[in-house]
């Protein structure tokens, strides 16, 4: 015992000489069986140290030791996937030593993951899982290579006979095409009611939604003259509107409308999650609309738009579902509690997931 | 054009009212063409905002202007893929507006990918390209399930007559499984590779090197046990020593020799990069190591141990590829310029990829 004791000693020894500009590690975030939560950041020369989360209703000071770990446990939370992150002093930071970051394009924001008692519906579970893909495809919209993420079910066959449906699902404003996974836990929602048999086997496809420097309307063409095709020659998918549906979360619901209302040929199935519309390509669309409804009505199988009576754009999905009640767009509003965040999204999408494709 | 303006600029004040908690939007970083690069950094409060980069010698001032914003452009840089990040006061910080991050547990670094005037082997190119997959694993080794990530090459059939070597590709110490696609960008290395028939055909499967709680030389029999039998199960490879191989960077390289020399009826590939070898699993494998070494010799096709004469393991490499002259195994060393930087690995990546399976 004693030898191998100071074998230890001397790999502590080097490790620390080669990490000696690194701070310390920590243990953070330590998520408790009770659901509280302890965070951990090392900063010996902050005058102030606070922890910002979505679990809290505003930020809380954290406490300083004698090492210059700054600590802090919020009391038991809704078990729940949350962002979250520090400020020192002045600046906010990501908790270094949490890898589950926020995929997004203008914050860096770690992710803390609360277990329930009972797993939740987008925790990883004892079930068969999909594989996501990570590919490039050629946009002659946009004139560029582009990333996207597929998600394709337990038992998926690229070769096989059965042919799957489609749902393509757009992220937020400044999201990436990762943040439905990263964040969003997409495809262990997918997983688990796929593995309940509450949703059908489907493909899921994850482009990424901001088209810089083009105009943001270009989006539209890119999803349906490059995504869409090359999504259909290379998965064994169902090309029709019945096995396609379109679903987004914020910028990412509004361009869930303007794709999927002016293409209800090509859509059965239209997910809009706390869409923000006030956007010119929603402007063109939808300002002076007059709709062939009783058309369109039989051609959405599904057509909900969802959102959170807390969320800043409440006052404005429902300013959207009036406006599609009175051109007689059939609409189903979901309407449940919480904020434009992250948690709702996995509630919105697990909800989908189980009315399309029927 | 009067009418698109005032829609634009209404949009623009809603987004604002939208993100007010937020800093405002930068262009960073800027990669120009003569290979400069000009970062970004709002922090209005700040007194002293650094930028830390591996084009660096060491950390640089940056400049603030009257409205909070801090800026830098460094002359003309090598075209390679860099770490940086910025220090604001006391605190280092990512570069928020920078979507392209580190996988990393322990710190929190944006990267810079400067491009060359000819593409460099590792940048995307327009060759076909292959596929990542993110799939799960169940280890019985430790006792939980696993996220691996797979890259197929491109024209990859799951269920076709052609099968595969492979590749087993380990990162370094604080790193993810994600390191070496999103640091390493070893998917457009394998396919520039493979387009231009300098590298076969390959499976790369990338698996989380990190066992915590469980003691460091788990991972082992994690990857014979559990990774390889996952992998030989889910895909067409070819399950014989000639077309296995494995390679690591720093303790993923020190993992490499554990795993490979130790399993050389296994492996007749073994590549290991900067290891970092001061591990208890590497002492009791080799201190009083007796190997057959003409047996080794023939098993394997090929041994490579690379570094760079900057790194601050270089020492400790001279004394490993001392340790296995002297016990008469055959190693090529890799010696370039250069520190322990994820720089060097994609070169020692592509060199290896044109060496093994052939």
């Amino acid at each position: 015992m004693k030898k191998s004791f100071s074998i230890i000693a001397i790999v502590f020894s080097v490790s620390i000489s080669i990490f000696a500009q690194r701070a310390p590690r920590l243990s953070s975030p330590d998520v408790h069986k009770d659901h509280s939560v302890t965070f951990r950041y090392y900063a010996p020369k902050a005058q102030k140290v606070m922890l910002h989360g979505e679990f809290l209703a505003e930020a809380i000071p954290m406490n300083k030791d004698t090492s210059g770990v700054w600590t802090i446990t919020v009391p038991p939370v809704k078990p729940d996937i949350y962002p979250y992150f520090f400020s020192e002093d002045n600046t906010q930071v990501a908790d270094p030593n949490n890898t589950y970051i926020f995929a997004n394009e203008r914050f860096k924001r770690s992710i803390v993951d609360v277990p329930g008692d009972e797993p939740l519906i987008h925790s990883l579970q004892n079930v068969p899982h999909g594989k996501i893909h990570y590919r490039y495809y050629q946009s002659s919209t946009l004139d560029t290579t582009r990333q996207l993420l597929i998600y394709t079910p337990p038992g998926f066959d690229q070769q096989g006979k059965k042919k799957y449906p489609v749902l393509y699902l757009i992220h937020g404003g400044s999201d990436t095409e990762e943040t439905w996974t990263k964040v969003g836990n997409a495809n262990f929602i997918a997983d688990n009611l796929i593995a309940q048999g509450k949703a059908e086997p489907m493909i899921i496809v994850m482009p990424y939604g901001n088209v810089r420097p083009k105009p943001m309307e270009d989006f539209t063409p890119d999803v349906i003259n490059d995504i869409i095709p090359f999504i259909e020659s290379n998965y064994p998918v169902i090309k029709d509107a019945q096995h396609r549906g379109v679903a987004g979360f914020s910028v990412g619901g509004g361009q869930t409308l303007n794709i999927g209302l002016t293409n209800t040929d090509k859509f059965a199935y239209i997910c809009s999650y706390a869409p923000f519309t006030a956007t010119p390509e929603f402007q063109k669309n939808f300002t002076n609309w007059s709709p062939d409804a009783d058309k369109i009505n039989k051609q959405l199988k599904l057509f909900t738009i969802s959102v959170g009576t807390e969320d800043f754009l409440y006052e404005s999905v429902k300013g959207n579902l009036a406006m599609f009640d009175e051109k007689k767009i059939k609409v189903e509003p979901i309407i449940v509690s919480g904020g434009h965040t992250w948690m709702n999204c996995k509630l919105f999408l697990a909800t989908s997931l189980q009315q399309i494709f029927k």
